[in-house]
């Protein structure tokens, strides 16, 4: 089963706008198990949209079309579908009714451009899923199918779910599921992972088949993705486990978060299981830790604070950091503090030192940390390598 | 002059990484006044780059594609070009030893695989400007070309502007430059920005043919894009600078900023030519709002800094938000300070309400606010509504 994606708005070529909604609908497809050759975008022309629809057609057995559903002259992706499918339009009074009920509910009165989102080609049938004024198509063409979903995110992502990736699953009758784990790893180059691990390769392989590969993710780390394919859900999980502890097994502690999990979701949970709390001293990364924590922790049960201060923005040494995060830790009362600070003396130290300090109950350590030149990565880069000589930290001492 | 861009990568297919670089070229192309008229994405597979690349040398006169360069035997973009050539690779031996001179200067040994990435079609030269290991490629094909350059953004860009934009702009003849400028609105609807600027539109087209298009942007506002086509960037500009005056006339002060401005820029901006400074209260915005002022003013000699504190993330009324406002400036001696916070009593308040509060030399100010429900788009909406809300202030105690 192969679906192809297509894009459609002259916003999407001219970069006005980045098509995440192509990347995200690839994503669905491949955790489907239905593969996904071609993704193209394209303007709002209908000569070229209909190229692309029948190109896509006969490469593949499903295409979904993505944007041009609004009320505008621009519009016209319900038009050239009708074209493509060789049907004219007809106009659904209930769909008028309800886009009508929406604009009321609102105080908006319903002007006449807006019905034409109510056009839906003749045996074309209108998707159950309707967040917004834009209706979405099932467009049967021969034993293919084109579906027509719009470019707002989320009304596009509750069609995609409560309709299409079911609809393609039951063509496809494909029953097995395919599913992927995520290891977050900070320290180690790309070759150098994939040199620890091809040791492990020949194992890897046994337990079931993942297929493993490396992305570089910047300040989320360097990602190990494991991918299999099984026969549901269960059977899939097994199999990652089993292969996440033999990745775990080759790599130690570089692995510091899961999927969804991130550097600071886990320091404050490692935080939280302890019973212990954290406060910031932000100078050279003014804001963007804070920011990053109370993401994860609005109630601030763990993260208690930062002070955002300038200090010229940057200390002579090491010791100087320390007692910047003992500021911290003495301001709000807690465990830790933590601060990520740069040398004041720049002929002593390369562009992009950075000094990280943890204040403990005890004591206080620093390391020095060598980051990017430019600004904007050096303090971010900054706030992960802080929180990572944190993470170590406790680990070492727990 | 057209020019289409392939996109090259399994890993763009599958969602794993945003085809952001597509969205960058299509928005270099059309200011170099170059149409693209097909972007595609398409996998790690011989044949089907051969297709996608042989499909736009047929349909355009020039193709852009981006990755495939690195040193893996997933990297194939080389490969499949001298295939479309109908020519051989030949290793070139300068080429070679540029990479092992960049392993050199890491401290790192450069493997056989990196090699590779040396192999250039026979025909074809070496784009010159190479800030990482591979090298962009300009591929002649008959009278059109294909630009090969590698996936990483800023090798990307360097090479377009470098080489990849002035080679276009001889081949096409095109001398007329492109320009846009925007207007970013805050606190008008898309429908409410129309129907204003419509008595207006007959005047603007008289003055030079400018397009104007409205794009939502989220917290960075409503965009007014004008664009126009011009003999060279004197005449546009001359051009965007009356259009800009009449919108002026026309929307008043919605407008707070223009092209790369924000709203934290423009704010810091005044203070500065004011000699003002300010300090921030955070709870409800935990470190957003500081992050985007010092990612601008990282000298603090606006922005002194923030305290990003509990008080159990909200407070019963204004006239508390304006007592944590006024915290923050006693705190840092600042001349405002500035607070956004929810309400505690969920009961009096629709979910979404947030306080913005200023404290002023003289006195303390606070407006109330409603804004979208999840907490992640309501922290950045309170970080622009406090903003605005300082903004507006200054501009009517200038």
């Amino acid at each position: 089963m192969r679906c192809e994606v297509v894009a459609i708005g002259t916003e999407l070529l001219l970069g006005q706008i980045v098509d995440s909604n192509s990347s995200w609908i690839g994503e669905q497809l491949a955790l489907a198990g239905i593969d996904c050759h071609f993704q193209v975008k394209v303007g709002d022309n209908p000569e070229r949209i209909a190229f692309c629809l029948r190109q896509a057609l006969d490469r593949a057995d499903a295409v979904i079309c993505c944007g041009g559903l609004g009320p505008t002259q621009d519009d016209i992706t319900r038009d050239v579908i009708a074209d493509v499918m060789g049907v004219a339009l007809h106009r659904d009074e209930a769909i008028v009714e309800k886009i009508r009920a929406m604009f009321e509910a609102r105080g908006r009165v319903m002007t006449d451009n807006n019905k034409r989102q109510a056009d839906v080609p003749k045996g074309a049938s209108v998707i159950a899923q309707m967040p917004g004024t834009a209706p979405g198509l099932v467009c049967p063409v021969g034993d293919k199918v084109i579906y027509a979903v719009p470019g707002v995110p989320y009304e596009m992502h509750e069609m995609m779910e409560g309709t299409i990736l079911p609809d393609l699953r039951r063509r496809s009758g494909e029953t097995a599921v395919i599913r992927s784990r995520v290891l977050k790893t900070w320290g180690m180059s790309e070759s150098g992972l994939a040199e620890t691990l091809e040791p492990h390769l020949d194992k890897l392989d046994e337990t079931g088949h993942a297929t493993i590969a490396f992305q570089a993710s910047g300040i989320e780390g360097l990602k190990v993705r494991l991918t299999v394919k099984a026969a549901d859900e269960t059977a899939a999980d097994a199999v990652l486990s089993t292969e996440e502890a033999l990745v775990r097994e080759a790599l130690g502690d570089i692995i510091f978060a899961v999927d969804d999990e991130t550097m600071e979701s886990v320091v404050l949970e490692t935080l939280r299981r302890r019973g212990e709390t954290l406060a910031l001293h932000e100078s050279l990364t003014g804001g963007l830790m804070a920011m990053r924590m109370t993401a994860i922790d609005p109630a601030l049960d763990v993260f208690a604070g930062a002070l955002t201060r300038g200090v010229d923005g940057h200390v002579a040494a090491q010791d100087d950091a320390i007692a910047l995060a003992q500021e911290a830790q003495a301001a709000f009362g807690t465990t830790y503090g933590l601060a990520a600070v740069t040398p004041s003396n720049h002929g002593d130290f390369a562009p992009g030192t950075v000094f990280a300090a943890i204040a403990s109950p005890a004591d206080g350590q620093a390391t020095t940390v060598a980051l990017p030149g430019d600004r904007r990565r050096l303090r971010n880069y900054a706030v992960i390598s802080a929180l990572e000589f944190l993470r170590k930290s406790l680990a070492r001492n727990a």
